[in-house]
């Protein structure tokens, strides 16, 4: 590893537990979630397969997925610049600046950056939440991640669309109270859903995932996955987590 | 209970286990599964409700509601002849006549039998099948209540929409290969879907059932609720199941 990669203040360097791979992140701007390792994890994807993160923030999806996958390239945009500037050294630090590119720019704006039907496959994690008022300061980089402030759904899978190969995938995380928008847009912008999966907490309480896979221009007709529950008793992760973390089981 | 009501050749009379209901089924054509006993519980409505129950069969939603919420009145419709006289000798069995009207006739042509923006809440436990093709005889009374021969989605929902209040309720059950199909549509025929509960045979398999509630004009946003599982272990109904069959947990 280059250990003489510079971490501006407030950074620090983040074990992934994968490969001896690691992340940049930055307490103040928005660190990777349980969400961006189950979509990672969720990505079904053949060999020398292009991929295309959108939405990448500090680079996790590409990263993670550099040891998970068998991709002949990975593109990712990021909005922030910071942000960019975070996931381009953290690519550099893991020597996979071959493998992976990070833009910064803006999606709505895609077509400066990327072909047109040119991926196999799109993966991306976007803000979640649709309800902006009441957002007091909308400059602030997690307001950004997490609002739909410079990029709502519909732009995420308007580019999904336009980005991927006809029979390519788009794998998304989001959160299931917008399954109903979410599953109507995509058959609205042809990324018909193929694959979902719930995630749960605990195997008696409410999903607060969702994972959604879909194929452009695919038929009608989608597979629900067994859930994948999260915890089995206080903060103990159940098997299949420990799994995807890449911890053996006892 | 009226002991002497006329049973016809190869039907039977079954005890729902709830308040001394009992259903006429006949073997041969279609009998009553654990789908309509889950939707019947998954309706949540105030009191003196007036409820209509689609693609009805035997009467078994009605039959069920009678002795689970607290409506005004219960309609409901049945295509097939003999199984909507059928339906109507189970409902004079249980002495419900004044509850439940059982029309015969197609919901297609709701509109000869029933006003528009009348009702606080619809029922449906529709065919699933869309592939028709394959179908050697499409008179026989099992293909017509499992395949969309005579009623598709679309008419289900289309009727749903002209037949609620505008508020009403609409409750489904379905099946989950169908999932992005049923919301997209719902969201077209602004039956807003608003609560939604996938059933797992095992927690560690797929989902073969999903509950769903839409409501007429309703705002975009979803509650997806803690999974349903049916079985513990082999044929050993889970404690939620039991309650809902109405049996004591030991």
């Amino acid at each position: 590893m280059n250990n003489d990669i510079i971490l501006n203040e407030g950074e620090r360097l983040d074990d992934l537990q994968l490969d001896g791979l690691q992340i940049i992140q930055h307490k103040d701007k928005f660190c990777f979630g349980i969400d961006a390792v189950l979509l990672s994890d969720f990505v079904q994807v053949g060999k020398n397969v292009k991929l295309l993160d959108l939405c990448t923030g500090g680079g996790i999806l590409p990263i993670l997925l550099s040891a998970k996958i068998q991709a002949s390239h990975i593109d990712a945009i990021e909005l922030q610049e910071d942000i960019a500037d975070m996931a381009k050294r953290g690519v550099s630090y893991n020597k996979l600046d071959k493998l992976i590119d990070i833009y910064r720019g803006d999606l709505r704006e895609a077509q400066l950056y990327f072909k047109p039907s040119s991926y196999d496959a799109i993966t991306v994690n976007p803000p979640y939440m649709n309800y902006n008022h009441g957002l007091k300061n909308t400059d602030l980089p997690k307001a950004i991640a997490r609002h739909e402030i410079y990029c709502s759904l519909e732009d995420v899978l308007k580019q999904g669309h336009d980005l991927l190969k006809p029979g390519g995938h788009f794998f998304m995380v989001h959160r299931p109270f917008r399954l109903a928008e979410i599953l109507s847009a995509m058959v609205n912008f042809k990324l018909e859903p193929k694959r979902l999966r719930l995630v749960y907490p605990y195997v008696d309480k409410e999903p607060n995932m969702v994972l959604i896979e879909g194929v452009k221009h695919g038929r009608s007709r989608i597979k629900v996955e067994a859930p994948l529950i999260v915890y089995e008793g206080n903060n103990i992760y159940t098997k299949e987590i420990l799994k995807i973390y890449g911890k053996q089981e006892d």
